[in-house]
């Protein structure tokens, strides 16, 4: 068995992290940390059987504990990765795993340094069948050439239920970054490695009482491939949506396009809320639906797997870097709209 | 009866253009001229009865004629543009109207000095009941304020019918010229007049053997209103694809969303062929198709009575200038990919 703990539970995606650990059979949550009352709450709700420990340090100078998970708040995850690799300890963290170039910088020498593993939770295209069929598709040349990525990133805020931290820049660290990370994350795999920035743009459309919140972004990107890449993420999912936000990828190569729609299948039979719907058209086949139902999701194997094994397979640390460190370029450099 | 000519056949579209002044039953076309023998040869086919003419001059200087039709070769349009306004007659042109900016300044210096009309057809908007429709609900509020407007243009090539001079960029005037003028027409009318261009590309990903021509371009663009816009086009459309290209648009407001499939509803029912499909979701009532079939396609009718009325409603010049302006700037200052 693998021994786990958690510190930070800022962001609800830890639940999801830690009990697809537990879930594997393969990993015991030993146990936690958290400073805020009402979070300490709702993890035992979750996890009755998890103890809370006295502090962070009791946890990160704990010999026994093999990997820490967290979703802190967004600026010290970065501080808490290095932390925990110092003391020979994997890390795995939900996105975004930092809010500055800085933090990366930090987290690529600690990693460089002791050797540790740093995973990051990218949920859109690790926890998403459709994403990871239409990778190995596109890597076994189904649409030729790639030409161009368009990954669109909606969001339904639900202010009544977001912390107050959202919206403090410095702790929160912008869309792009929030959100977006996964359209260039999924981008790094298909353009060939760490993507240059054309050009990124950022406004408040919709919520002038916090004007320093972000609530639209965009950006345009090339890869080492040659392939380009537009990124659009916001804020503006209607309530009335039956998912979180509508995830669509519109690839085209030279032979062939694929569309993903990860999330939902608008206005198609009462909505296929689930997902996974995978379109193709080639120059051989008209437009057909592809099945992704046999895709197995195996990240919390494969991340156990790892730190086991001392490998880096499931999450390899520079294609990751490259993503993180083209989404805060994206992000530092953004042009404010509506100012 | 509204008398008309045509000079020009080098593009299709000149078909329907004429095919749908006279069908209204309120215009005749009387002449036209053409100096490819095969075009002449399409020309009787369709239009038995129409007269070739000795010349161009000819037809210029025919008083009794009201308006010229054409689909020249591109960068022929706006000097045929000029010369007809010139002999007190209206002009109706295929899009794009003009390839260089300084064909654009003459087009406006003659339309504003002889007070004629230029009317560009639009085809992706005008013909389009979806767009009617969308333009009509965003103006009353639909959406609220809009965020975004991702116009996707893809295109079959379809090679073996494509003229010669299609391949020479000065003959041609580029791809974001030839189609992102239907988005970023439709984003004139979305985001309140004529648009900044933030950034643009074009590529050559697949046709090494013409390595001037560019077979994929994109661009980000701002309105006055606030709004910023994605558009993208691509002669990457597979063969296999049942239309001409999945021609999209998706339109973020501040209460809502709107989807649009002009062409193709890919993959649903056996691709719903007609496109027109409007999808709409907004904070009050989930993702839903709007009919768009009561929508009556008016643009010949609306023409027509310009023409006999010296109005100039249905195509506003601004509008049309401020299009046109903004996209011949992305398509002049594009950065070329892949050289």
């Amino acid at each position: 068995m693998m021994r786990f703990a958690v510190i930070g539970l800022n962001h609800g995606h830890i639940f999801a992290m830690a009990d697809g650990l537990v879930k594997t059979g393969k990993a015991e949550c030993v146990a936690y940390f958290a400073k805020e009352p009402e979070l300490q709450a709702q993890m035992r709700k979750v996890f009755p059987n998890v103890p809370l420990a006295r502090s962070e340090k009791e946890i990160i100078e704990d010999p026994s504990i093999q990997l820490i998970c967290s979703a802190a708040i967004n600026n010290e995850r970065s501080a808490l990765a290095c932390a925990t690799m110092r003391h020979g300890k994997d890390f795995f963290v939900d996105k975004p795993a930092m809010t500055t170039l800085a933090q990366l910088d930090d987290i690529e020498r600690a990693q460089k340094e002791t050797g540790r593993s740093w995973f990051v939770w990218y949920g859109e295209r690790l926890m998403d069948p459709s994403s990871r069929r239409a990778i190995e598709m596109i890597e076994a040349g189904a649409i030729g050439r790639i030409v161009n990525f368009i990954g669109l990133g909606p969001h339904k805020l639900m202010r009544p239920i977001r912390p107050a931290w959202m919206f403090v820049p410095e702790l929160y660290g912008g869309l792009i970054n929030d959100i977006a990370i996964h359209q260039i994350e999924m981008f790094t795999h298909l353009g060939g490695g760490r993507p240059t920035v054309t050009s990124s743009r950022v406004g408040n459309f919709g919520h002038p009482d916090v004007p320093t919140f972000g609530d639209f972004g965009d950006a345009t990107l090339v890869g080492p491939n040659g392939a380009t890449a537009y990124v659009r993420v916001d804020w503006f999912t209607p309530e009335s949506m039956p998912t979180f936000g509508d995830i669509r990828n519109i690839i085209i190569g030279t032979k062939g396009m694929i569309e993903l729609r990860k999330t939902v299948d608008l206005a198609v039979d009462n909505d296929r809320f689930t997902g996974n719907q995978l379109i193709l058209a080639t120059t051989e086949k008209p437009p057909h639906r592809i099945s992704c139902e046999d895709v197995k999701v195996t990240l919390y194997d494969d991340l156990i797997r790892d730190v086991e094994n001392k490998t880096n397979l499931c999450i390899p640390h520079e294609k990751s870097f490259a993503a993180c460190r083209a989404t805060l370029e994206a992000q530092t450099n953004a042009v404010w709209l509506n100012k």
